[in-house]
Formats: structure tokens, C-alpha cells, sequence
């Protein structure tokens, strides 16, 4: 139909995987997103082998078919395996999957290095950038494990990792330069309650699960002054347009972003209380300043500490960012939350409006 | 940035209206949205008036200033008046706001012909088309009530009726072909609590507020059925995909589809309790069927009528809607609800990826 359209650039994948197709797998880490991917994969009838840090979940997981500590009350396959031995784990692998910490990946990249047999595709299941240097995953897995780019993919989407473990039907997104690669990856993470789209666009893809959580930020502020569906869907659908303007900056295709990596991730993040991101928003919202926001959430909120950078990427490029420009205002405790809302969300302070 | 995303097409409009640009408008229609607008237009500092059919219902509005039938709760503006004469209250209007029943429309639109002076502009609220002859309302009034086409105009975006009567903020898109009188519009329908936007793609503003019932319906039953926000996210997207789709093969254009009177009032609709489609959808994920689910609401819910239409035309035009199409097999009974999800939305029964 259009050209910039996600039912053109998100191929939609399906049919079950023939036994003589099935793959050894290696999922790395071993936390609620990584687990459930392990069993997104095993249960699609191929050979996983899971790395976790600590023996004793190896032990669990392998023995119980469980990991309760990230993944509770869910039966994992018999057949997924887990070591602790990350040489054990990647031996024979033809696709490795990532899902560790944003801030360790690169410790990690770097041993794994020299374990890679050549051909290896790596494909990120993680949403974040390195604080230090601002890269997205899929680039250290390029500098510091080394993976030539069209063997990198990254995946993406609306994936509340417990929903998908209750195997609840979803959609997820792998994007690789390379469409060989995505095409692969993606019919390799397919299963009767998973379904793979492929997008070329890793860009866009890497940014959409990073930038969605200001928004959730934003739309947890209205809903925690007590503001309804309106508003907050007014702040998303405006909010969407704003990180999409920013994506864009950065080299995405805007197309992307209004497919399942961005406006898929957003809805799912801003609708679910699971989401750290809405409910540290939830908690401004209701008036509690920043640091006591801090003080009360167990895990961080990483939208929180993203808000200042991307503002100032955003500055750099010249994009106008209002909501999030709202967002950091609410932090430094100069803007009432209940003032963050649409009729507000414009850079505009004239009357006149602006020109196509 | 790109020429066809929100943030250029949908210009917003900020500032309070001067006391002298106060201008004498009138909103035909006494229901929930119609009293709420004319609220929102009341508040802004205009002289309006409503004309609604009951007699009574115009001696509360003016004496007890509330609509306790439509609008329990909400206290009315004392500036606001009402009466049940037509020509009485539309006597030296300016701009004319249209909010009844569509399938009222072209009746009221003949009374209304003789009655316009010349230059007045008349602006649709309402969200459906003509059951009859599938035109939409912005047709309805060019054609019956003979006003030129660029001084026609259509409202539509993330509007649950009861939220902006409690002043909640919300965004609102003003559509014309002429952008003259879209602009004229959008500053006259903004206060404190409503902020305006404008387009000038009226069929595709008309379009999404009547397509998003469809996939509020869809995710009606995802939620029926038990499912969760990975599930619901990914119908919203995909959804939004396929009603652009259509959109687009009726004269839409695409970004309109992704600003506020597509994907804003489709959040808003599938968030919300009081959608009637959405519950309708929720009854056929719970397990009963067609007619009971018709049986046992009160209201119709539009969505449910318009699904084959929708279809027909789509096959017309070669647009594939598999989502829509499961939902007609729903109604017919023909599919279990527990299978409608986005691993299932597709056209494809190969193993071989479209090519872009």
C-alpha cells in the first residue's frame, strides 16, 4: 500500500518449524525476559541451552523446570538445559541470543569474544543504551564481541516478559541490516503464541524500546494526578510523534516507530503496572519529588536517568521534545505534574500557528 | 521533519481567545458530546447557545444549569443557554457545532438548510457515517444542508465525553479542506482543558473515528477472552495498520491515521470502560454469542454493524483486514475467540516471507 508502512517493512512470519530445522540455541542471562525467551524457543521445538551467573539456578531450572527467583509459578520445558559454564553454554551454538543488564553487556561481549565460531549470529533482547558511551546494544555487539553487522540482529516489541511466559499471544519484531539474518532469527523465535515480524531498521527498532519509557514516564504523571483516557492518550499519540521526531534524528525510519518496537512497546509499557517507568511517573504524579520516587522503587526506572540525555541530543539536533521537556521540568520539582497535559505540549507560545 | 508525520499536519493552536474575538455559536444536539462541547465552547468565553429536541431538558440547561440525563454530575457553565427552537437558536450563529445521532443527520441537515446565512460554518461531531448511503457526515452536510465544502469542518480525537466535561486535558483534531476555517475552528474550540489541533484531511479524521470501533471490538475480545497488555498492544498495532490500510484506499491519508483522531481515539477507546464496542467485544471474548451480546446492551455498538460493510469494501479495493475478518468470523461463530491474536492476523498461509 504505502511505502513506509509497517504491513510492508514488518513481514509477518509463520508456520511451525520442521523438526529437521530445529537449531542448538544459547540464551545468555538468565533473568525474566531471558528465561522466557529460553522457553519462547524451546517450545518451538529446538535444542536451548540457557546461561545464568549463578549455579544454583542452572541446578533449579534443570532439575525443577524452574527459575522462581525472576519467573515465578511457571513451568519451564523439560527440554531446556542450563549451565553457569558460559564456554559450555555457546559451544555449538549457531544463534546467540543476549539478555543481560545494559550496563554489563560489555564486560560479557568482551569474554565471549574468542568463544564465537564464525557465522555466529548474535541477536540483542535487550532495551537500553551503555550510560557511559551512549551505544545502542547492537553496536557493542559489533565492537566488542567483534559480530560483522549483518550478523547482529536485535529484537523488540510489545513483550511483557511474564505475559509471553503465560504464553499469552504476541508480537514481536527482529530487525538485522541484513534481511537474511532477521528473516532467520525471526523464524527461529516463532512458536503458536509468539508470532515474528521482520523490520531492516535496528535504529529505530534499539530506540523505540528505549524511548517509549519517557512516555511511559509522562503518561504515569497524568495518571497519577488522577487524569483519565483522554489525556492519556492524547500524551501518547503526541508523545509517540515527539520520540519519533528524535528517532529520527538518529538515523531511524520513522515507520518503525509507529510499528510494534515503538507504538506496540508504548502501549503495552503505559498500560501495564508492571512497568517501572509508568509507575515511578505514577508516583510524581501523585507528588512525591524525585528522589523520594528513588527511594521507594526497589529497581530503577531507567526512563528516569534518560530523560536528561535525550534532551540534550535532541537540543543538539534541534528537535523539539515538549513532553519530555515536561517530564525533566516535574524532576526538577518547577513544573506542577497536574499542568503536564496536551494543551501544554507545544513549544509554541505565540498564536499563531505554525506553517506546514 | 517528514512530511507526513503529526507534528506538521496536526498544528496546534494555543493561546485564550480575546474577549473580542468572542464570536455566537451554536451546537445542535443534547446528548453527552453536544453538551460537553458546548461547555468547552461556553468556557472558552463564547455566547452559545444549544439546541436540544426536549423542551425540559432546555429549561434544566438554563435554570439548574445541568443535563442531569446525559451529563449527571457535571456543573454547566451559567453563560450557557438552551432551547428546543431551531431557528431560534441558530438566529445569527456563526459557526454551527452538529452532534446528533448519525442516522439523524440528513433529516435535521434539510430543516437546517434555510435556516444558515450565508458564510456560516457548520462542524461535525459526530463519529459514524450514514447507514443508508455510507456517506460520512462531513458529506451529509455539503450535500444536504448545501454548505460549501471549505466551510465545512469535522472534530474527532481521543474524546470520551464525560472526561472533558470534568475538565480532564485533552487534545482534539479540527479537520477542513479549507485550512482557513480548520484554523478558525480549532480557535474558537479551545480553553484551559481542550487543546486544538488542526489537519486538513477530513476523510481520514472522519475515517479513524469510525474504523478504531473495529479494533476496539478486537480488543474487547482479546480482554474477554483473558489475555493481557502484550496481546491487546499488538491488535492496537496491527489494527492501526489495517484501518490505515483501508483509510488510505478510501482518500485517507496516512498520517492522519497515526495523529489523534486515529491512534489517539483508538487508545482512548480501547482503554476505556464506557466504549461500547470495546465491551461488546469483551462479552464475545467471555464466550456469548452475537445476538446475546446484542441482547444484553443496552446501546448498539456501532463497530459491530459496520465490520461487513467494512469488509466488502476492503475486498472491493484489495485491502487485506485480517483482523477485521476475524472478527466477522467471531460473529458468525465460525472462530473461537481464544484464536483471534496477533500470531493469527495475517493473510499468509505459506512458510515465505512477503517481499517488500
Amino acid at each position: 500500500m504505502s511505502e513506509y508502512y509497517p504491513p510492508t517493512t514488518e513481514i509477518g512470519i509463520v508456520g511451525a518449524v520442521p523438526r529437521e530445522r530445529a537449531e542448538r540455541l544459547v540464551v545468555l542471562g538468565g533473568g525474566s525476559w531471558g528465561t522466557t525467551f529460553a522457553k519462547v524457543l524451546a517450545d518451538a521445538g529446538h535444542d536451548v541451552v540457557m546461561w545464568v551467573r549463578r549455579p544454583e539456578s542452572a541446578v533449579e531450572i534443570n532439575d525443577a523446570h524452574r527459575n522462581t527467583r525472576y519467573l515465578a509459578g511457571v513451568n519451564l520445558p523439560p527440554t531446556l538445559r542450563a549451565t553457569s559454564d558460559l564456554g559450555e553454554a555457546v559451544a555449538g551454538a549457531t544463534i546467540v541470543f543476549l539478555s543481560v543488564p545494559a550496563q554489563t553487556a560489555r564486560e560479557l561481549l568482551e569474554t565471549l569474544r574468542p568463544m564465537l565460531a564464525p557465522g555466529t549470529v548474535v541477536v540483542s533482547l535487550m532495551k537500553g543504551v551503555e550510560r557511559s558511551t551512549g551505544s545502542r546494544m547492537s553496536q557493542l555487539v559489533h565492537e566488542v564481541a567483534g559480530v560483522e553487522e549483518g550478523l547482529v540482529a536485535v529484537a523488540s516489541g510489545p513483550n511483557i516478559a511474564l505475559e509471553i511466559a503465560r504464553e499469552q499471544p504476541t508480537a514481536i519484531v527482529i530487525a538485522s541490516p541484513l534481511e537474511a539474518t532477521a528473516v532467520r532469527v525471526a523464524r527461529v523465535a516463532r512458536n503458536a503464541y509468539l508470532r515474528s515480524f521482520v523490520n531492516l531498521d535496528v535504529i529505530g527498532t534499539e530506540f523505540g524500546g528505549v524511548l517509549k519509557n519517557l512516555i511511559a514516564i509522562a503518561v504515569g504523571i497524568v495518571d497519577g494526578v488522577g487524569y483519565g483516557e483522554n489525556t492519556k492518550a492524547s500524551v501518547m499519540t503526541r508523545g509517540l510523534a515527539e520520540i519519533t521526531d528524535f528517532a529520527v534524528a538518529m538515523g531511524a525510519r520513522p515507520e518503525t516507530m509507529i510499528g510494534l518496537a515503538g507504538l506496540g512497546d508504548l502501549i503495552a509499557t503505559c498500560e501495564s503496572p508492571m512497568s517501572r517507568n509508568f509507575t515511578a511517573g505514577r508516583l510524581l504524579g501523585q507528588g512525591y519529588a524525585f528522589q523520594e520516587v528513588v527511594h521507594r522503587m526497589e529497581q530503577t526506572a531507567e526512563g528516569l536517568r534518560s530523560v536528561g540525555p535525550v534532551l540534550a541530543l535532541a537540543a543538539e539536533r534541534g528537535v523539539s521534545m515538549p513532553i519530555s521537556q515536561q517530564i525533566q521540568d516535574v524532576l526538577l520539582g518547577t513544573l506542577d505534574p497536574a499542568r503536564l497535559a496536551p494543551h501544554l505540549a507545544t513549544s509554541d507560545d505565540h498564536d499563531t500557528p505554525r506553517g506546514e
